[in-house]
């Protein structure tokens, strides 16, 4: 199969930000296999699929370095309210969350991410056995770890995580798409060894290791209490942190925690979004930039961003990072859609396959059309992605090759019928949320 | 003519934020004569148009307090420089900006607003008097401010402005949806006498007067070095501010400032997005609010905000001053929301026609979907609004009872049309713009 996008401004966010304004991009089976400009094409009679990307902006597949697909069902529900990770998410989860409720959530937000641009995505959630039949039948890229946490709603024993990561790991070793990963959930939903166990895990199969860290004051607070350290400082001690680990959050590191994790390599998921809007402050993304972390955006689950997609993050972390530094010149917006993309395949450790548009690379691309009303004029290419676009101008979506978005519709299955099916998986959930909201 | 929209979720923002779950509403004429529970719903045979909401949410038009309608072209245009101001926006204007020009670019300019369900906006700009045809043409409702400063490439002379606006506010005194304003650019870029020439033109006519005010770093020091004073306390003292007075950005008010603005009824343009993008910083919403200023939201200029639409504010309002407080319930999505609709009217002096639906009132209407993809569940109304929903939803929009969107598709103009006519008239512009850019 091989594919032709004409008619695009190409930028491919490779080291030198190369970008070609009137090009044309070349997809044999699942690889790029050429791009350049439109004067160099080749013959559209060579190829069996052409698509004309109308003055599109091309660029590489957004990556989005940490969610939990499962959680759709919590979207809207008691975003203001002080208590909520106790009071709604974490009851919520132990009653009412199933692998049919996972599954069928999962599948909904993979649409939702295709639909955005979003191309590749590294989950951490429950039953995630079903999250990777839904992203292989959605045709996505991901990499996924089942959480590993003291209570889990898809096990009867503590750290249940373990042992369904020991079963789930091995089934999914060899996929094109999918990449199996150890989730402990997070420090202080863990002991050392729970957490040794997972890090030996991880180490046996060598595969990709991703914790929630140093996202929480009370988790602050209690490894200083408890321990004189931080959190990074006591998981860098009991050994458990290495070049596979994708810490998630990241908003209170200090100086030395971050000259720590350049030194064990540890990659950070941003997720900008949700750590602001539940107030819980901004992560010091100038200062792991500066000591050359990999760093990579997230949107965090939906019930904690309520978007999947990477342009409102991309706005975020331009208006927190100018205003936290002072400086309206930090942070380009080119540097930011590389965050997006290439940052994110460096973080999760996928950077030779994805992330940039070269040759060689998977086909993972994404066209953002430039004809809606909020997309003219464009001086630059970038800043029209960061301060104008959403998620609404992603026209067209290839993964690994296939075309999954075109047109601004979905191809592998339609919304209206996700959305149905998870509907009708929601309604005991629906019904025990309402009765948690009843004293609201 | 007679309208009955049906199958809506209608939050109305008035005092008690009454919502109906499954609702209708209709128009007759300019107003809204009746709302209420589907059980409770005419006949649709009274009715001369039925639009069926299809479970839409229904709420009141948006106001955006604050803008520049004419700086589409600007749009994009060396975003991340550290002067930009002096060195494109400026020189630019002085340069190319024409009447057509302005024209052109507040025609695209209001249909963005109103494909984004902005109803109403304050717009300061140059050649108002074009702006205020184009705001007519489009069938949009505004106040509009020809800029009062010392140089404006629309006059010769100094404070050209005072002169335009003697000629342009009598033309526009009596219009059904444009009402002319006084719009001293800043304190800055005027003197005691063009403040109170302006101000008295303001009480003449007892009309709106705006003023750019405690937006720049520059600004403040100024007012300190020179006279010990911060720019309101000066105002206050020369005499200008009054009940009349909607001050944008705000970002470094005192609290004696916001008790001084409150005892002159001052009320405030809140430009969140602008200001944090191009790092001044975040104004201190909380303390203006619980003084009793009367707040609306603010895009700012499609050169400074980028977006014209208020679901992008509505989200950096939530996440910065969440984070601004260090309290996630700060601020709850319907307070937000609240901002948008009746916050707005209040700023701008017109709650009593718009900002909420209320028998009576005009009928500014906005229609915003929910079936797209990032649109489900909907828990909370306000969340989704404000959390989940982007300006691509809307997909109805009423500006005194006359519908303007239809399907999410520009009724009275079409916007490749509206594109193609701006960008003729931007050849010279354009021009200019990358030779400026060239040395970048």
């Amino acid at each position: 199969m091989k594919t032709l996008i004409k008619n695009i401004h190409l930028i491919t966010m490779d080291a030198q930000f190369t970008q070609f304004e009137d090009a044309f991009l070349t997809i044999a089976g699942t690889q790029i296999v050429g791009f350049g400009d439109t004067s160099q094409a080749p013959s559209e009679a060579d190829f069996d699929t052409v698509i004309d990307g109308n003055g599109a902006i091309a660029m590489p597949g957004m990556v989005n370095t940490h969610t939990h697909v499962g959680m759709i069902p919590f979207r809207s529900l008691g975003d203001d309210t002080p208590d909520r990770l106790t009071r709604f998410l974490f009851p919520l989860e132990h009653e009412c969350m199933t692998k049919e409720l996972a599954y069928h959530s999962a599948k909904y937000a993979i649409a939702e991410m295709q639909l955005a641009g979003v191309t590749t995505f590294f989950d951490m959630y429950y039953f995630e056995e079903k999250i990777a039949v839904a992203t292989d039948e959605m045709h996505a890229r991901a990499i996924l770890g089942e959480s590993i946490i003291d209570k889990s709603p898809d096990s009867e024993v503590e750290f249940g995580g373990l042992e369904y990561s020991e079963a789930f790991i091995p089934r999914w070793l060899n996929h094109d798409r999918i990449t199996p990963a150890v989730a402990p959930h997070a420090p202080y939903t863990n002991t050392d060894e729970s957490l040794l166990a997972a890090s030996e895990l991880a180490r046996k199969y060598n595969i990709p290791f991703s914790i929630h860290l140093s996202e929480m004051t009370f988790e602050m607070d209690k490894y200083y209490e408890e321990y004189g350290q931080t959190p990074v400082e006591y998981l860098s001690q009991l050994g458990v942190l290495d070049e596979k680990t994708l810490a998630a959050h990241c908003i209170f590191v200090t100086d030395s925690d971050i000259a720590l994790m350049k030194e064990k390599q540890v990659s950070v998921a941003h997720c900008i979004g949700a750590n602001t809007k539940s107030a819980k402050g901004v992560a010091p993304l100038s200062s792991m930039l500066e000591a050359g972390l990999a760093v990579g955006l997230g949107t965090d689950g939906p019930s904690s961003g309520n978007t999947l997609d990477l342009f409102t993050q991309m706005r975020m972390v331009a208006n927190f990072h100018k205003t936290h530094t002072g400086n309206r010149a930090a942070f380009p917006a080119r540097e930011i859609v590389r965050l997006a993309t290439l940052g994110g395949a460096e973080a999760i450790g996928m950077s030779d396959s994805i992330g940039s548009i070269e040759v060689g690379k998977k086909a993972d691309i994404v066209l953002v059309e430039t004809d809606s009303v909020n997309m003219f004029p464009i001086f630059d290419v970038y800043s029209a992605l960061v301060y104008s676009a959403n998620a609404s101008n992603v026209s067209h979506v290839f993964v690994d090759g296939k075309l999954v978005v075109e047109d601004k519709k979905l191809l592998l299955a339609s919304v209206s019928d996700l959305r149905g099916n998870l509907a009708k998986e929601m309604t005991y959930f629906t019904e025990k949320a309402l009765e948690f909201s009843e004293d609201l």
